[in-house]
């Protein structure tokens, strides 16, 4: 790591990587660190976190951001190999936590709100236990989804 | 264009780019093509369409999707010079229209719901006039929004 900014959960997490359950570190890059996402719902839903803190993809080194671009893409296709998802989503957001990271949300044929963003059935799992419950179990233990994606990706590089 | 596909709203946009109204196209990127966003509540939120008809970034070859992300940087970079908010959220979904596309959404800091994914907002908008005019109006009119961005995109190339 780089760069690194007091308060920033992101960072707190990257400076003490071994304290990340085994099950939700799922593969460290060269210059970013794949987590497994909350929602399995969305199975195999990943976090692509940059190792350097940047509050803006603008803020990287052009060399580093293309090189988290392709980690992007490398993290992308695992999931894609290992779900077969119906689409992938890409998001950068960063409203709440500013410290560049991807949302890598593989959607399902099975998900009746497929044509949806994500994020109005992650809002409604805020105010509804039920909701949430079923948006953060996958249909595998998460080890399971973290194997997978690892043999992904050894497989890929 | 390359790649097109039959029923694709982009390719038959790409296909016809003289009848987009020209204060809808932002800039002609080699690779991309960036139209203003629908909800300019999100002063300068642009959309980049890629020239060739994919349904997965990772159904580009590998150096169009490089050189598409470069693009995609370079958009954002003149948003972030024209208009400084407070954040940019990047998206890439296609759940709806499955041709690859960013969306470059700008996030300013007197956006009570900043903290949140513009898309609670837009759902919302979806049945409320009010709310969908509210989305839809910029601060200036359209076209100077495009000449600002243009003006960015001149002087940064």
């Amino acid at each position: 790591m780089t760069d690194t900014a007091r308060d920033c959960p992101f960072c707190q997490t990257l400076a003490n990587l071994s304290a990340v359950p085994p099950e939700d570190l799922v593969w460290e890059f060269p210059h970013s660190v794949l987590l497994l996402g909350t929602w399995q719902y969305y199975h195999g839903y990943c976090v692509l976190v940059a190792r350097r803190h940047a509050t803006e993809l603008s803020g990287l080194p052009d060399d580093e951001r293309r090189a988290f671009l392709e980690e992007m893409c490398r993290a992308a296709r695992a999931i894609e190999t290992a779900f077969s998802p119906l689409k992938m989503n890409y998001e950068l957001l960063g409203n709440v936590v500013p410290h560049v990271h991807w949302h890598l949300v593989p959607r399902s044929a099975g998900d009746p709100a497929r044509l949806k963003p994500v994020w109005l059935a992650v809002e409604r799992a805020a105010a509804d236990p039920a909701e949430h419950r079923r948006l953060r179990l996958g249909p595998v233990p998460p080890a399971d989804t973290v194997r997978a994606l690892r043999s992904a990706l050894t497989s890929a590089s």
